[in-house]
């Protein structure tokens, strides 16, 4: 086996959910995902330190959207900025990745140590929110608010997506959430 | 020892308070805390499954809430239900404890396990806010935005009444963070 498999990622990440969908999270062990990929364990080593790391791996979410923000024009209006960012990550890290991200969030919701690990990411993303809302001036306060709806905005607006059999845009759900919002509150 | 001690619960947490300021909430045993009350191990366990349950212990919050949203006028508006339960839970729940919460509030950032239940208890809380409103026929999207929100109002609020030192009731401060995230959604 030659030590550059292409794809290899791929492989190992599509046999994993498979073997999740199949048999369970916990009961799956890495031989069983490197034998189903046809890889090998030292192979699935180079991309992942275990197997929960396949479920949330490869994807510093936190890290990228603090990239985004810290990009961001410096007069943008705060609310703009995070509608922004929004639609930029909806397009680009979840549109066209529907089935696979419902997948993974039955994976998910199966494991409590995956579902602490997801409110914990959630939160991450919420205090990277704040921090660059922060930076760029922001009142403590409303920073809290902002990062905090930006993440409910977020995930409020997935669960619908996954949830929906149409082809509406995720950021177009996005949209809607901000305008429900405000007619909630108003 | 009488089987009855009469403020037993509240000797109990506050000897176990002052340990975990002290030397740290790992570091502190069942044991030592039952010494510094001057009660029985027994005793303890008749209030408290361990010592976690010290910090988060007798207080159902998700139970009060639900029991709170479930009591109110079945025509309120979702938003106006939203901000008097707020307000009756700051008046009865925060109001008169800011110190005992800051304590609390300083544990719980020192644990990471302390800090995971925390999340968790956050989750849950909306969840229940989220079934109350379905349950009065408040549409999916507008539920689970609303139940988030109204949780953020609370946490954001509880953090900027722990870090003021005037005598501003929490209940104003969550008001007014209401204004404040219409203003920053408008």
């Amino acid at each position: 086996m030659s030590r550059w498999e292409p794809g290899a990622r791929r492989r190992l990440e599509k046999a994993a959910f498979e073997l999740f969908a199949e048999q369970g999270f916990a009961a799956t062990t890495v031989p069983e995902i490197t034998a189903r990929a046809g890889l090998s364990t030292r192979t699935f080593h180079r991309y992942f330190a275990d197997k929960r790391e396949v479920v949330f791996g490869g994807e510093d979410v936190p890290a990228e959207a603090a990239q985004m923000l810290a990009d961001a024009a410096p007069d943008d209006e705060p609310l703009d900025l995070i509608m922004t960012s929004l639609r930029t990550f909806a397009e680009t890290r979840f549109e066209g990745r529907r089935d696979e991200l419902r997948m993974r969030r039955e994976i998910v919701s199966s494991d409590p140590g995956l579902r602490e690990r997801d409110l914990q990411k959630r939160e991450t993303v919420g205090k990277v929110v704040h921090d660059a809302l922060i930076a760029r001036g922001v009142s403590a306060t409303q920073a809290a608010l902002l990062a905090e709806t930006s993440v409910t905005l977020l995930y409020v607006s997935v669960q619908e997506w996954l949830a929906r059999d149409d082809e509406t845009p995720l950021a177009d759900i996005i949209a809607d959430a901000l305008n429900t919002l405000r007619s909630t509150l108003a």
